[in-house]
């Protein structure tokens, strides 16, 4: 029984480097199924839809829609709302109305859950409708898939970045802290561990949000790697918080705002550049400096893994598959068959949907301030096969011929 | 009449992604020459020449060799050490002890005028020495010089962010805010303007530190253009300062003093985060973002420069053929022949030494919150023959069927 009528795709949340690969890949799947009548692209994800702004994907040429592949950040354009009941019924009968049939929507947990409850209207109504949730997030916070794609490219991005800065950081010897985003889940934070080639590279401390912030365990974690190295390279999540929950900055425009007997620091000084003053303060070294690498990380064109880049064109195809060949609902789930490769499946929107992973334990070193070798195991191969190297010079040295001083 | 003698090179200044390319370049071309006994690095920059911090890349593999001059950020270490006379006159001292009769610095315009120094005491000496500075600064700032080495690289990096961040926010739009480095030059910044492709493309507003800044026209150009685009991409020079020489940071902050009636911020927010703030208070438009883009920029590992390697790894060679072949002294500078195509001469170090280029006026719109489509031309060859480009979707409309509202 071939169910016929229109597709339908959108894009929700961040952008990544390569969520137009999924877009492609489920569009030109599509494309191939005689049941498929057209293609729509919603633009501005779930609002388009509610606004019926539709573009016919069915009349792109396969050419641009490579080219578009290749380009990062929602070529649809996306959106941060969060469709509730009422907002997914809309939704469900603008679709109706133009007679769509399949829906796939490329997004994290919140879209996962978008898809689940227009997919319970349309059972509800008897409408003969299938849904699926195509993966994606630099976060890497899915549930059931083994990583997601877009996470693959950014962690490629942080990796890169902290090879440089290590290389920056030993011509010019001081502190550096980088923040890198992640309010949950330290995936992103965790992949600098593999700028490190050399045994003395940073970054030597990895702060995750898994884990609880002390900033005196901070202070001596920096005080030794400092001592030992002469440097020190920090990375950071953006999420970091201490025991009771509180994030680190808010706690340290609290120590600020002390020290000045109520003034109230009113720009709200970075997270870096709060950690950096601190540590100045505390172990009276000159040279601290921090990034924030902000929204470089998840859209930058040219930092992109290959592997990131085939999954996250599969994924797109899978949904494709999944929906008209097999009419099934669902979300796509990325599985790890061997080192390296993968599976897809086809994953109840329950299991995926709303929820958050984090990194698991074994990932994370015993003090909480570093990445294990397991978590390099798992993450290497998911930057691809064109990672740059950094090397150095192994010259001897030349003996001091007026030793002064 | 050959001069028997050994070579000595370092690197002084901040890093680029193609400072080891002339490294490399000075080495293995010195190696060539028979009346050379010696090529010997020195670590950290003149401070390690003060200490006799040695190494023999006489040594060195050829092949490790053209490993180091792909990687970015000095090998050899750096200083920020400024030398005076005195510093100078050890320098030569040093040097001397060592029979080095070749001395190659590479850096910007301070190791210029330590190359003249310390060759004037050579002279003064009745020492035979030569001694030639290598180009090299992401800032472009050197006088006599097209352009130099390490500029287009960083070009390139400061360009494909803002292709990326068009993408970004293009898909989720506001108002976004990257700060580039540049104090007094703003050709770095200028290079942001290489990421339009589209006639929407931005960076729709570029702000340098050659024309004065004002807040007024900076909220209203900002307004103009959000009005036309619903968004608007603004790149800022780190080193824009108002009509009498305050930078604007430091402007933005007793702004904020007066408003919270004496409140000082400690943390010393960043020049981005203030003008979002700023933005954000005027304009009452919520989603205001800014980025410092940082170390990021000046050291990252694969994003590099073809047209500036090549130049790079020649001003190298080219010094020591100057130096040894031709028993010259002078500054290495770059001087652009065709579009593109470019020769290297050798100048007289008082022409570069301690000298700064800022942006012709040419190059800067008379509004003065743009560049030119002739600094487009000027800079377009420096970020070499593979820049990636960005596609649009262009897929006709849907007609709406509900048609609610």
């Amino acid at each position: 029984m071939k169910l016929e009528g229109k597709v339908l795709v959108a894009q929700g949340g961040g952008p990544t480097a390569v969520i137009n690969q999924s877009l492609v890949g489920a569009v030109l799947e599509s494309r191939k199924f005689q049941q498929v009548t057209k293609v729509y692209g919603a633009i501005n994800g779930v609002a388009g839809i509610i606004n019926e702004d539709f573009i016919d994907l069915t009349q792109e040429t396969t050419h641009n829609l490579e080219q578009v592949a290749k380009t990062p950040s929602s070529a649809l354009f996306s959106t941060r709302d969060k469709p509730d009941e009422k907002y997914c019924k809309e939704m469900f009968d603008v679709m109706r109305a133009h007679d769509i049939r399949y829906f796939f929507y490329i997004g994290g947990n919140d879209s996962a859950d978008t898809v689940r409850i227009v997919n319970e209207y349309a059972e509800i109504s008897g409408y003969e409708f299938r849904a699926i949730h195509i993966p994606k997030t630099i976060d890497n916070d899915l549930t059931v898939n083994d990583h997601t794609p877009g996470y693959g490219s950014a962690a490629k991005f942080v990796s890169q970045a902290f090879i440089g800065i290590n290389l920056d950081v030993r011509a010019l010897p001081g502190i550096y802290i980088g923040i890198v985003m992640g309010r949950h889940a330290g995936f992103l934070t965790a992949a600098s561990s593999l700028a490190q080639k050399y045994p003395d590279d940073g970054p030597h401390l990895i702060y995750l949000p898994e884990r609880p912030f002390s900033l005196e365990k901070f202070i001596q974690d920096v005080k030794k790697v400092y001592d030992r190295y002469g440097r020190c390279i920090v990375a950071v999540s953006e999420g970091i918080a201490d025991e009771t929950g509180t994030p680190i900055a808010v706690k340290l425009m609290k120590h600020i705002e002390k020290d000045a007997h109520g003034n109230v620091n009113l720009s709200g000084g970075s997270l870096g550049q709060l950690l950096a003053d601190h540590v100045k303060e505390k172990l009276n070294i000159k040279r601290v400096r921090s990034d924030t690498f902000g929204y470089l990380q998840r859209s930058f064109i040219g930092c992109v893994s290959d592997v990131d880049q085939h999954e996250a064109r599969e994924v797109g195809e899978k949904a494709a598959q999944f929906a008209i060949w097999h009419n099934l609902d669902g979300s796509i789930t990325i599985h790890r068959t061997g080192y390296y490769s993968v599976d897809y499946r086809l994953t109840n929107l329950h299991e995926v949907a709303g929820k958050t992973k984090i990194m698991p334990d074994e990932f994370i070193n015993r003090e909480g301030n570093n990445v294990t070798d397991a978590f390099k195991f798992y993450a290497r191969p998911l930057l691809g096969t064109d990672m740059p190297s950094a090397d150095r010079l192994r010259a001897p040295k030349v003996p001091k011929i007026l030793k002064k001083e």
